[in-house]
């Protein structure tokens, strides 16, 4: 891939690294239960993808980072609490290549860990002290939750439309990058009309972003994806690939056996073997392009400094990675 | 019991009727998925003591409903959440006489519930627009959740002390009462010192409540308790009266056999037998009722309205009651 993380984080990379000595600072607690565990998540494999956001979000007006620290620390442990929950919740065993919490320690401290992590959020964006952002926090995570209540809901379902998933991904993935941007714009003193053009930046990328995570779950590898391929229909969660699948392939259907109640190593096996030899990656492709390109549409209404391309080239990674 | 709770209630039940009416409007969202889940966890069988300490607390100053409302609904959600995910983590299947979240909608839908009701505790807390009390409530559940895991290492462990005991039940009961009596407090304007005041009274009345609970875990009924008896030893969890039954009859010890890996439900019963033939639950009554004491010490500090005396009875309700 020609674009690479870290040469597109060079512009912000003295700020990102602020980010990562708050977030190791976290793990310091007065609590030596909660430090071990703490101090193991944030260690993670994440790519900070929030916390840039954020970062480059505050970049087109009044820009400090003392301001926008504490915002961009505190969307990357909302994202944190939320995977905890939901390894613990889909039992996942693996994560960035490595056991999760709930895999080591257990339901239970797993569960706990990411209710800290939620109040730790909390409690960095209330150290802004600016009200909407801080409004901002809650209603994103009760966004979330109803994402993952809907998924929940919806999982080893054939019938679902387009629009049940794409309700789902705004909520489970797009809101936490809206809450990013949007609140980095505020934070920033920018205008309202910019802000609306960040806010649907987040959105428009995060919904790219869930859909390129859905098609890697059928076309990476486990090496790459740190975590078993086909995980989603392991789950019973069915994606814009998946369900292309079905519509296709209305006769001899994989997921739908699956789905059904039948094998499921055989089927996911041959799903993801049916999907990588069809065109439905390419039209995955081309529709969270789709949204990749509509994120960068009005980026130009912005002022003209660095952080307007630096929020371009990170959306053509998102699209073009492999991880 | 002389003191009926209705009647401490009286001078306030029309604010806490606010309370309930809109802790039922949180139950109606837009999602079908969390409105079964919500109305059930909001129809429960709690006494509403948290909102009413907030609504006290307030009560001294300033006092306006408006302001205060979206706090008390706040403080008993943040309660909710807490006995949500308790229940989850600890596989509880009957609380208030009827059966808990995850026993009817598993695991998975009771983290989510959970998750949700922190996030609209955090987004009412928000409304309030005082920086204090919003910066309060993620502190607190950092604090609940600490002491959580602090259960969680020592449980089925005989070797603790009592200031591991007071430490657990500080974060886990008294910091929810801290929260709820100090921002009443913050929201109604009231001096420093006054706020200092009922900040101790909540944290004094806490511990009493907590005390009492473990006392009631031994005697009384499970029709009172609203769930099994005894749960504190089935869980593990080693509370002041287990502790000192362990300290008084070193030889042949139910609790000690029990951490030992020996059969629960006899060694329960046993214990139970023997912390009710003993003076343990009178001398833990003594303690709790040192702490009620103390908790209400400094209240004649405050100006001489209603909610002084009212908060008094409350104090006196909570160490007299039997469920």
């Amino acid at each position: 891939m020609s674009l690479q993380l870290n040469d597109i984080y060079e512009p912000i990379k003295d700020d990102l690294a602020a980010v990562e000595e708050g977030l190791k600072q976290v793990g310091i607690s007065d609590s030596p239960w909660l430090n071990e565990l703490l101090s193991y998540a944030l260690k993670g494999g994440g790519k900070r993808l929030r916390p840039a956001l954020a970062i480059l979000s505050a970049g087109f007006y009044d820009y400090n980072l003392e301001r926008v620290l504490p915002l961009a620390m505190s969307v990357e442990l909302m994202h944190m609490a939320t995977l905890v929950h939901d390894d613990t919740i889909d039992n996942s065993s693996v994560r960035w290549g490595r056991p999760t919490v709930n895999k080591i320690w257990g339901m239970a401290k797993a569960v706990l860990l990411g209710d800290y992590l939620f109040a730790k959020s909390g409690e960095l964006t209330a150290a802004t002290e600016n009200i909407r952002c801080i409004k901002l926090l809650p209603q994103t995570l009760m966004i979330i939750t109803n994402g993952e209540l809907a998924q929940a809901a919806s999982s080893f379902k054939l019938n679902q439309t387009r629009e049940h998933y794409f309700f789902r991904i705004s909520c489970k993935t797009a809101a936490l990058f809206v809450l990013a941007t949007e609140s980095g714009a505020v934070l920033s003193q920018a205008p309202e009309k910019s802000i609306q053009v960040i806010h649907d930046y987040g959105h428009s990328l995060g919904v790219a972003f869930q859909m390129v995570d859905d098609i890697l779950d059928f076309t990476a590898t486990e090496e790459e994806m740190g975590k078993p391929v086909g995980s989603d229909l392991d789950q019973g969660t069915l994606t814009l690939p998946a369900m292309m699948l079905v519509e296709r392939y209305p006769k001899d259907n994989p997921v739908k056996r699956l789905f059904g109640g039948g094998d499921k190593e055989e089927n996911i096996t041959r799903a993801i073997e049916m999907v990588r030899n069809s065109s439905i990656i390419q039209d995955c492709f081309d529709i969270a392009t789709k949204y990749k390109v509509r994120a960068c549409q009005d980026l130009k209404l912005l002022p003209d400094l660095n952080a307007r391309e630096v929020l371009s080239n990170l959306a053509d990674y998102i699209v073009a990675r492999r991880r």
